[in-house]
């Protein structure tokens, strides 16, 4: 994953492919967190791939880069299509507006990841002033604009979420691929997290439409929505 | 194949289910072909696709019907999408464009395919009654009402498709997953065709958005063409 989705950490994918190509073993980096948030640089990468909804193109289309040279075999088999790679007639729409979608990123992608930077900043730092016993995680990390992933002390992320829905705010408390689990996520168990602080960090994400004041909003209620929770379960006093 | 993509034949698909069931095999049909083009009736059996773009929607969506009970195994992994058969996020546009266009195959679809047999009818009489040596693949079996695989002795079926396209009718010399292909057609083979036969057969397709006034103009352009060729190349006389 060149970045995290539940943390937007960017890992450095350029060291981890060299050493892939030292033990001579193909390396692939899904960029589907990372396409559209930060520069992307396939030099020595053999295969990477990107997600067009990510980069507010049409669900259901993707692209995947593959190095001069490197074999792959399809998974489909039928028709000839897409080089012998996929068999079935191309999904013609959703290869033009992932298109379309790749050209915003180019024309307006890093003003849009500075403008969502600063918005991720004012967020955490308006909810790290508020809040005790709060912290993101991944601090310190590359990361990217849009994510940013938070820790309050005591509190059920679970709970959490449903208290910021009720009040208009969508937040997640695992990722996407995984819902309806109930298992703590891996990747914040791997980031050293125990199962408890796991369960009570929340992902939040930013996006071209959101604002300032959303910001200003939401950091109002999770000031207002960790203190409820905190009165109602008081064992973090 | 429910019904073939060259010659239009619909197949016995109950028959040959029965005999699958019989035999404990599970019987999957490629409806492709014949999602719109004829009623379709999924008792008996076990697995059946259609594709969107057959049937007027957007190219790159489909649908497998499951019967309860037939175990199938996900080709892609990772997420947990569509009950965990297929990873990745969906192509929600193409699953709702392929929703709206089955709404019209069941408002409309009789309809049409009745007024495509009818041009069916009149292409192929046109053809027969002023074209000698040309002769319908396929003819007496039953078939879906869009496709007429017509062969015409002695004529090179590439030439006739480009005679016919410099006159603007797009026809085939054989199926599109094949396209580039240089072999004939094993379908027109399997029914008993010789090669020479095989590479003079041509397909024409027929749409909801063809008029008898084009069938008419495509009669023409055949006669006119197939004559032309033949003249070129009189081994034929």
């Amino acid at each position: 994953m060149h970045a995290n989705n539940e943390l937007g950490v960017i890992q450095p994918i350029q060291e981890i492919s060299r050493i892939a190509r030292e033990a001579g073993v193909a390396f692939h980096s899904d960029g589907v967190q990372a396409a559209g948030k930060t520069p992307i640089d396939v030099s020595g990468i053999d295969l990477y791939t990107i997600s067009a909804h990510k980069i507010y193109g049409p669900k259901g289309a993707g692209a995947l880069f593959v190095r001069k040279g490197t074999k792959i075999v399809p998974q489909s088999h039928g028709g000839h299509h897409e080089q012998g790679l996929r068999a079935g007639t191309e999904n013609v729409a959703g290869a033009v507006g992932l298109g379309r979608a790749a050209r915003w990123v180019i024309e307006c992608g890093a003003e849009e990841q500075a403008r969502e930077a600063a918005l991720r900043d004012r967020l955490e730092q308006g909810i790290l002033d508020r809040v005790r016993g709060a912290h993101v995680n991944g601090a310190g990390a590359p990361r990217t604009a849009n994510t940013t992933n938070i820790r309050f002390d005591g509190v059920d992320s679970d709970a959490l979420l449903i208290a910021l829905d009720l009040r208009g705010f969508a937040v997640s408390s695992g990722a996407a691929c995984s819902s309806g689990a109930t298992e703590p996520s891996h990747v914040l168990l791997a980031i050293g997290l125990t199962k408890l602080e796991a369960r009570s960090s929340i992902r939040f994400s930013l996006g071209r439409s959101n604002t300032a004041e959303q910001v200003d909003g939401l950091i109002e209620a999770v000031v207002d929505s960790v203190a409820h929770l905190r009165k109602l379960a008081p064992a973090y006093a």
